[in-house]
C-alpha cells in the first residue's frame, strides 16, 4: 500500500503573517506531486520541505487573487534556470493563461520546456485530466472571482486484469499482453476501433479523494464534489463570529466548513486559508470540531501521510 | 547623530537556495525605507525583520529579470489588503510599467494607493529623485540585459542657513522665515522667479552614500558612480575560478567587486547575489578581502548599522 503525503507550504490568506504564508499545498504520491495554489514564496517551502521542485507536474491553481496565483512565476523561472525539460500541466480559471504569458515576456527567461495551461470555464469537469495514477475534476465554488475547487482522485490497482474490458474490445488474450498490462505498462491499446488507456484493463484496488476548496462561501457544488472525499481542504478564513465578513468577502468560517464536511461525509476535514489576524487558530479548531470531530488544521510546513 | 539601517532580505541570485533568497536590500533611514531590488517573498522577510511594510516608500528595481522583480506584485498586493493610502515610488527600467500595469490587471485587487513608476532609459541620471533626506542616481551597468546602478545619498543638515541661497533669492529673512528653514518645513519658497525647495536652504552636514550594483560586469561607469561611496553592494556571483562564466552570464567574480571598491576608494564593500553553488560562501569572502580588506559577505536577514 502507497502513501500520499500532504505538505502545507502555506495556510494563510490574502496577507501573510508570521506564522502563515501564502495558500500552497503539496500532494506528493509515489514519485510525483500536484501543487494546489501557488502563494508567493513556495518554491522556497518546497525546497524545505526537500521535495525537489521537479517532482512538481500539474499544478492547479483555484482562482486568480494574488495570494494564490503570484508564486507561480518564481517557479516558472526557476525551472529555466535549473534547465527543466519535462513539460508541466496547470490548470485554472480563464485569465491563467495570458497572466503566465504576460509574465514570461516581461520578465524574460529562457524557457526549455513546454507550459501546457488548461483553461476552465463550465460550472463542472468530471474529467480535467487523468492518466494512469491520477484524474482530476473540478467545480466552480462561490467566491468573489471565478473560483474552482478540486478533485484528485488517486488510484491503486490490483495485479489483476479487468475482464469485461478485455471482453469489450474483443481483445485476445496472450501471456505477452498479459504481462504488459500487468506490469503496468504506459500507453495505449487499440481494438475494435477504439484507443483505450492500458492502465483501464487493470482492475482498480483503491481511490483516495482530495477535494480543495480554494476561497469560498459554502456551497451545494463542494458538497458534492466532495461526497465521501477522504480529504476535504476547505477555506476556513474566520470563525462564526466574523461570519458576515465571511459572507461578504466570499469565505467560509470554521463552523461553515464542518458542516459541509459532515454533510459529504467526508472522512477528515482541513482547515485552510486562516486569516492573519489569528495568531492563535485554535478558536477555529474548536468550533469545527464541534461540529465534526474529524478536524484538523495544519501549520505552515505540516504534513500528513495517509494510506492510499 | 542618525544611523542607516541595510537589512539583506535576500543575498542570493539567479535560484533560491536553503541558505540563501533571491536579492532584496532594505534601506531604513529615520521613519522610512528604500527597497533595493525585489526578489520573491520579500515581503515576508520584511514583516520577520519587524521593519513594516508600509515605511517602504521607493523601489529601486535594477532590471527586469524574475529573480530581482518577482517580489513586487505581491508587495502590491499586500499594500491594497492593508489600505495603503500613501502613493508609492517605483523606480526602473523600461519595461518596469507595462510589468506592473499587466500584473495588477490580470491579477485583480482593489488599489487605493497611487503607484508612481519611474522608467529610466538614458546611460546615467545625476537625479532621479530628491528630497530633503534622499538624492537617487542611476548609471546603467553592464549586464545581459539593461541594469541600473543606483547610488542613494543620504543627507544629513546643520541647524544653519545657507546665506549664499538666501542671497542668491534676494530673500529678507525675518525671524519668521528663519524658523521655518531651521525647522525643516517641508515645501518650496519662491523668490526672483525661482522655486526652491525649502531644504536647500540649510547648510548640508553629511551625506552619505550607499551604491548598489543590481547584476553587473565591473565597469567604468560603476567605479565613477561609487568613487568615494561610503557603502559599495556589488555583484559577486562567483569565484574568481569561475571568471569565464562570470564574463558569459554578465556577472562578477568576488575579486572583480573587490578591484572595483578599491578603484572607486569606497569604504566598505558588501559582496552581493551569492550563487546557490556555495553552500559555504566564505571562499568568495577570503578572495575579495586579499584585495579589498573592508569587506562583508552578509547571510540573509543580516543587518548592518552605521552612522550618517
Amino acid at each position: 500500500m502507497s502513501k500520499v503525503r500532504l505538505i502545507f507550504l502555506g495556510t494563510g490568506g490574502s496577507i501573510p503573517s508570521k506564522k502563515r504564508a501564502l495558500p500552497a499545498i503539496a500532494v506528493k504520491y509515489l514519485n510525483t506531486a500536484i501543487l494546489l495554489d501557488c502563494g508567493e514564496g513556495c518554491q522556497y517551502r518546497i525546497f524545505e520541505a526537500g521535495l525537489g521542485l521537479n517532482k512538481v507536474k500539474t499544478i492547479l491553481v483555484t482562482h486568480m487573487h494574488g495570494d494564490h496565483v503570484l508564486g507561480l512565476p518564481g517557479i516558472l523561472q526557476t525551472y529555466a534556470f535549473m534547465g527543466r525539460s519535462e513539460s508541466l500541466v496547470i490548470i485554472g480559471p480563464r485569465g491563467l493563461k495570458d497572466f503566465v504569458e504576460s509574465v514570461l515576456s516581461l520578465v524574460p527567461c529562457a524557457l526549455k520546456y513546454k507550459i501546457d495551461v488548461i483553461e476552465l470555464d463550465k460550472k463542472h469537469y468530471d474529467v480535467i485530466y487523468e492518466d494512469k495514477t491520477y484524474k482530476i475534476s473540478a467545480v466552480e465554488a462561490e467566491h468573489t472571482i471565478k473560483n474552482y475547487a478540486y478533485l484528485i482522485t488517486i488510484k491503486e490497482y490490483y495485479r489483476k486484469i479487468r475482464d469485461d474490458v478485455i471482453a469489450e474490445l474483443g481483445l485476445k488474450m496472450s501471456p505477452e499482453l498479459y504481462r504488459r498490462i500487468i506490469r503496468g505498462e504506459v500507453g495505449f491499446i487499440e481494438a475494435c476501433g477504439k484507443r483505450v488507456p492500458m492502465y483501464q484493463l487493470l482492475k482498480i484496488k483503491s481511490k483516495f479523494k482530495i477535494v480543495y476548496t480554494g476561497d469560498t462561501r459554502p456551497c451545494r457544488a463542494i458538497v458534492e464534489l466532495a461526497r465521501g472525499a477522504d480529504i476535504l481542504i476547505h477555506d476556513a478564513t474566520f470563525s462564526c463570529e466574523l461570519n458576515e465578513k465571511a459572507r461578504a468577502t466570499g469565505h467560509s468560517t470554521a463552523a461553515e466548513a464542518a458542516l459541509v464536511a459532515k454533510e459529504a461525509r467526508v472522512k477528515e476535514l482541513v482547515l485552510f486559508h486562516i486569516s492573519a489576524r489569528y495568531s492563535n487558530a485554535s478558536k477555529l479548531l474548536v468550533e469545527a470540531s464541534a461540529i465534526f470531530p474529524e478536524t484538523i488544521l495544519p501549520n505552515d510546513m505540516d504534513e500528513i501521510e495517509r494510506d492510499v
